[in-house]
């Protein structure tokens, strides 16, 4: 896969050089042959120039086969600096959605198990794990509030869904002690019935609330101020919570 | 290494555990019978009780030994989620500061190399290292500016030091193409320096330049607001730049 | 003016009762009888319920002839409360833009004198200085850098201009001692250049400089979050001076 | 009453000018005649400058007599701005606080009726009124919530106080159609009791909820940053109903 990004709209376009065809994009066309090998950059039909490059991990992301609303690098990330893992890790996620979560973890960790309790969005989260070519993922079509049991040594419980307290009313003994329980809820409300939960336990130490926010700059000669309209847009809070 | 939260308090305490010698604060103190072996809590001769877990990576940053300012779990989460690597990348990073960037990022990835101009510093980050237990960085005590042609088939560059232009005026040959370039800044007035230096300059593309803030929440029965005084503080910009 | 607010879609719409007409819009028609005297709901021929309300002085500003952008109450509002000023100050401001900014101020304070460069501009203020029937501006086709010495006894100077600094070169003895000069402006290069000025001149003191955020908050039954799109949008930095 | 900026350390005092006396700080002392008439700078015994204004609005409210805590500057600000009233306008307020929103809003408008049920903060209000040399606010040691029939034609209803329901559940026919009542709460929380109560009431429309931030900025030569820890903290979310 090659991004080619447009000079003069800044449009990123994705080609698939495997297919070895012209390249066709509502700003001209580019010939297979101006797109082989190591270029930098090429010129269509139309005179316009686009940067030419291989497409990275998160270029990839790009073009995820989409389903259910995908997590934020800004989110994925700072649970894994967060969360106080490594790549010897084994992470525990519900709900897949997409895969986008477990693939992100997949890239830095060793092993992740992702349950979903929905078949068609099961379906979406193989396509992505292949194309992405990630091999250490195990996909189950389950309930995870049902096979919590099953787990065990899990560094990281990662739970992006409506209910997560389903979840949290287990034991989670196979959670290892003072490894963290991550939930990513999009509302206060969720928040709170998680944290009246946790009031009711010995086994739960809440340590910590947050939001992670993005602002984007445009910086340039004479101009120096947040983005307009790409700006900030919520997404989620972030929930840690400590097995005792 | 063993972390103890008082649970009336809620400061967070570090205990070697190596040393096996009882634990003293100015909340009492406790036995080191009370605190051998896999218990969950422990309580004080002052009668107070305390959560007690093994240590993890992010509890053990918090024992770094301290030189530079560290960068924050916010920042580092996000350059790892959205530069496109993954644990077979190697990574350049100067200056190593604390060493806290280089330790993060070789607890994901595959190899770092380190540059930090300053010997007491250098001094600092191999201790870090060396608590931290990573085998995968290397330090140079050295001037990247002047070195960056030592290097090869780089993954990501992470230049957190005041003037990253100093690196940015070479070629660059070593970085990937389509590879990012971060800089790590703390004011506008670098990244315009930043912005002047590539728009003279064919071979580097600037995709992004954004923030990360991180909102601390407190949400209890009764109570669901923002963290008083623990709230947002900057730290610094990302530019995200990519090799052409 | 009334306010009609539909109870299925939330949209907001604007009716002129001095008119006497049906009401239309792609929600139905109100015949003018529902609308008359002091009815509280109103329902169109297509059975949607909606919310009728007298205009205030906020809703009548979402109907102001549109020229060029117009400042937000949040920026205004915060102007209003930090600049030390009350219902006997005369403000002077430039430039005038759409009129949206002297208007707000002229409805809190004695007198407002408006400099806009633009006969064009001009015409717009005019008509929306009418529309709100406000009668203590008085509007000046010109340009303040050269007519900021005719004005005394200023208790706010109001700056929202590309080039603040045009008015800023000058004495300013018009200015009241301690007073505050408020430039609004919307690049952090704007202010590079307004505080190398100050730097240069010892009758002025810079106290503060700022940027207002709003977020905009959901809260139902089971939901609470901050909107989706609806969220932060940058629009200007204040700079606060003050006169010495 | 003077302000004295200390040109070294920024520090901001506060000069009694109608005492006659010398003045003493931490940084030196400075004769009384040295501040007499309309002086602009001043030195003290220590040679240190200092910058000499007279105390505005906005500065004298820094020496209010403190009891609750004071509404900041950013929310008084939007509140005056977004809720469509004029100087004209009549307000009623509770809980009175340290009487910082009433002197605030009757610096602007018409009159204020001011509520607070403790008779030690109506003292403290009393005090700040007399201070601010404020003529149009009427002061009541009382529960607004018992006392709300009595009052009409009210332009905007501002409460400040732990539990705004109590006000809510009235009828609050005193409010004109169409007016605001907005609600100062620092928690969700507290906020999802007032939606609770008004989706049960069809006098009550929510426009808007909203939190209002201010992030304040150093930009100097070569600098250009948020301040580090004089950032955002929060203070309360607004929440916007008019009366049906």
């Amino acid at each position: 896969m090659k991004v080619l990004i447009s000079k003069k709209t800044g449009i990123y376009y994705y080609y698939n050089d495997k297919l070895k065809q012209d390249f066709h994009c509502k700003e001209g066309f580019i010939k297979k042959e101006d797109l082989s090998g190591d270029v930098s950059t090429a010129k269509s039909n139309t005179n316009r120039e686009f940067i030419v490059f291989n497409a990275n991990k998160y270029d990839l992301t790009k073009k995820y086969k989409r389903g259910p609303q995908i997590i934020t690098p800004k989110d994925l990330g700072y649970v894994l600096a967060r969360a106080g893992i490594n790549k010897n890790s084994f992470i525990v996620e519900a709900g897949g959605g997409s895969g986008a979560a477990s693939i992100f973890f997949a890239s830095f960790v060793k092993k992740v198990h992702t349950y979903e309790i929905k078949s068609d969005h099961c379906n979406i989260i193989k396509k992505n794990i292949e194309y992405m070519n990630i091999d250490n993922i195990e996909l189950f079509n389950a309930d995870l509030s049902e096979k919590i049991d099953d787990e065990s040594n899990i560094d990281l419980l990662f739970l992006d869904m409506p209910e997560p307290c389903c979840v949290l009313e287990n034991k989670l003994e196979g959670v290892k002690k003072g490894a963290y329980i991550v939930c990513y809820v999009p509302s206060i409300s969720q928040i709170q019935e998680i944290t009246k939960l946790i009031s009711q336990r010995n086994d739960y130490y809440l340590e910590e609330i947050s939001e992670v926010i993005l602002r984007h700059w445009r910086v340039w000669e004479k101009v120096a101020r947040p983005e307009h309209r790409k700006d900030i847009d919520h997404t989620a809070f972030l929930v840690f919570i400590r097995k005792v």
